[in-house]
């Protein structure tokens, strides 16, 4: 049993109205920031506000492998898995660079890596078990397991929240994972899988084909209704699911939630089927090239950001555009007034 | 006449490989930092080096008022050119906020302000005249006028580049200036004026029709070779020449030019007129709704980095876009390679 999440719909219409008018009357023509002036009004919301900030932004990367991977699905093997986590701890990965740039803290969480990790300051064990199952031949994982990862990621963020955290992006690390996330996507939206399933991290076409069939097998092979409940249990991974959870309490906690590329964007809408109003706490990072990606975005009605072509996971995508939001936050706060600048009202 | 420019071809086919290879051997899958991978080696080769860095990032801000404003092809009146100017020198506009967010100096000149600005310190006065000549009725400018902005806009960048900048975003602030941008960009590429004239600072259907119209007889009016030299005296402005000469001497200093909205994109373009390797220094930094700039970005062959409904100008676009520039550089400083890593080399 998933528990039911209080999340509060941050739409209030009178603070709306207040958001408004103070955007519309910074020294600028109206509407010319654009995509700044559509977050800065989000943030007011969610912060209940008129003059919104962000507060020690931080990087989670739930890491886990797939009992999938047995089947060929991916390029990488699956030890990529535990050494980028290693990599992470000493600062050389693509997301280490792009932390330290915007000033992000980053958490490491083994979510159910399969390997004894060496124990690390950095990494935080709550590990559900080494990989998930192959889900060609059954679930993936437990109820029990299940439920344990939403109440382990929603473990994570209490704890970033009571450090004063209020804007928070997720990343992921676990070979094998575009694959669940495609049958997330095709069971939750009802888009056929094939439209679903990409390169990944570089596979070919043939190798794409490939991984397709294994999926539309694995797919085939499940009769359950598709719920939330019953896809993430099907399909795994511990590493998503923990997410889910992360995402459905930092929404709880009225936090601002940057959301990274495909596999992200699926674990936001396994959330919104479990509790809808986690989508308003959502900013898109990045659109990639991964197949299905846009898709889902349709879905979500969700424009992101950015348009990078990253693939690289681990939160790049949501850690990069937070300057965009920053400068949101800053434009709000900033920016004089017509009044207050002595120019001519021009709009 | 416009003097030669001198500037180097910065593809070297040697420094070019040995780039590649430093990236591909950074701790991610191939190609997966998308466009911060191609923005890394354009720098690497523009700064002969393959570990690039970004130096003092400066915002120059050239300004100047339109004869053609008598027209009334602007949503806004004249009077707001040297108003601006002032917010800027007390910090609170939009590109006050984004310089103070990203690290940029912000350089104010005044290149024809059509009013006598008080002096102030942080305003370089290099005004040419009060405001061009209503292009309506003759040329903007005189060759003389022309040939000191050409001038004075280098003479800037040299001071800058003497403090150690070596990477510049230019905006403008000048009443009229998206109308002689769209005369220039017709002009430059015979794209028909009509795809070239769009809604400025917020006009409405009809009040494009009118600036449309009002553009087209001052084109038919204009008889002479489209020659960059021709173009530029006919129609102005100051602040649009001056950025001309400009991005002309950064790209002679090998320096990393940011290119913002439709109107710098067109100086950009003018200046490729009088030596096209001046692109090879151009990051473009944001495609806006401007009707007409997605044609002269198609035209130059330019994919922006950010795509967020600006259209404020200032060098807001290209301020914007700093941060991925500066990741560019942070990625090929500070990631490791597979090596270094221990990681499997996995593609």
């Amino acid at each position: 049993m998933i528990r039911s999440y209080n999340i509060s719909d941050p739409h209030e219409a009178q603070l709306q109205t207040a958001l408004l008018n103070k955007i519309d009357n910074l020294t600028k023509p109206k509407g010319s920031l654009g995509r700044l002036e559509e977050i800065a009004l989000q943030i007011g919301l969610i912060q209940g506000t008129l003059s919104p900030t962000l507060n020690r932004p931080h990087n989670i990367i739930f890491a886990a492998d797939h009992g999938i991977v047995e089947e060929k699905v991916s390029k990488s093997p699956k030890e990529i898995t535990w050494q980028q986590m290693s990599n992470f701890t000493h600062g050389g990965a693509g997301i280490s660079f792009l932390c330290r740039q915007h000033g992000f803290e980053l958490v490491l969480v083994d979510a159910g890596i399969d390997y004894d990790m060496p124990r690390h300051p950095a990494i935080i064990d709550l590990k559900v078990n080494k990989g998930t199952r192959n889900y060609l031949k059954g679930d993936a994982m437990t109820t029990e397991e299940m439920e344990l990862c939403l109440e382990r990621g929603a473990l994570v963020v209490d704890k970033l929240n009571a450090r004063g955290c209020n804007v928070l992006s997720i990343g992921e690390m676990g070979i094998g994972n575009t694959s669940a996330s495609s049958l997330w996507m095709s069971c939750l939206t009802e888009i056929p899988l094939v439209q679903c399933v990409g390169a990944g991290s570089g596979l070919n076409t043939e190798e794409v084909r490939h991984k397709y069939e294994v999926l539309q097998r694995a797919l085939d092979n499940f009769t359950l209704p598709r719920s939330a409940e019953n896809v993430m249990r099907r399909f795994g991974g511990y590493e998503m699911v923990m997410t889910v959870g992360a995402m459905l309490r930092a929404a709880e906690l009225r936090m601002i939630l940057l959301i990274d590329g495909f596999i992200m964007t699926n674990c936001l809408l396994m959330a919104s089927k479990i509790n809808p109003l986690v989508k308003s706490y959502a900013i898109y990072g990045h659109q990639g090239d991964e197949v299905g990606h846009k898709l889902i975005l349709d879905y979500l009605k969700a424009r992101p950001l950015l348009h990078l072509d990253l693939r690289l996971g681990e939160g790049s995508g949501s850690v990069c555009c937070y300057p965009i939001v920053d400068s949101a936050c800053r434009m709000i706060n900033e920016m004089e007034t017509f009044a207050q600048a002595s120019i001519t009202k021009y709009f």
